[in-house]
């Protein structure tokens, strides 16, 4: 039942989270998981017209599973070629997680 | 100071998290972290009479640090034995942790 | 663009948000992502005074993405020395992650 998986983790502004949700799920991913967040980039500015935000949770943290490497670089590179020229946001990933149990995956 | 770990991520539905917080703690884990979270798994539905949900946040993500992959083993298949059949959840491991600081561990 | 980072997780008490937060700044680190959390310790009292807690989230997780281990370690141990014997709190490291996108890293 175990299988190795790639888990993409993307860090950006919560008003994305619709648009998100979508090239995660077109790109073929089972699910994904999201929380509120609060942080700092090496941006001072958040989105156009907005200022410096502090720890205010006004960010999100998507979390996705994947079965391989190529699915997550490529949810990423189109989150980032989309969105991260005018919002903040980072993408990262690790390679080494091991699913032991879902419904599907 | 520093140890290896595993670090197991469960995220599941919200009313399961008194119930599988007594799971950890009988395995011998010496802690965890939740968070609310939201997201999309691979069922149309979370829970029984309840619609599929979006990004409403009415899942959790459990972390728990444990000294070795068999205590991570160990809890995920309880959590997934008692509970995965009736409601959604998931359950993966990260084997490549190192604790740097900690009351105990 | 890829590059390879450490991740540095703290889990401790949300009162010490701000002071932890520059402690990052000024160890170099580019960015944090902060998330509420709740959990349990390996200590039943979470700050002097205040009682046990539950699942109340409480706690903070920051989440830090370092070019190398040296800077996570070095984050980790002043916040250990500084707030570890008072409060509760965990760091942890995870040195396999890889960045796809960011503004700056």
């Amino acid at each position: 039942m175990t299988q190795q998986a790639s888990k993409l983790v993307i860090v950006t502004e919560k008003l994305l989270l619709k648009k998100i949700a979508k090239i995660i799920d077109e790109a073929g991913a089972t699910g994904y998981t999201v929380v509120e967040a609060g942080g700092k980039g090496s941006r001072g500015v958040r989105s156009p017209g907005k200022p410096s935000v502090g720890d205010d949770f006004t960010n999100i943290k998507f979390e996705v599973l994947t079965p391989n490497r190529d699915m997550a670089v490529k949810i990423s590179d189109e989150v980032a070629a989309k969105f991260f020229d005018d919002y903040s946001g980072i993408a990262y990933l690790c390679d080494v997680m091991e699913v032991l149990h879902a419904h599907k995956f």
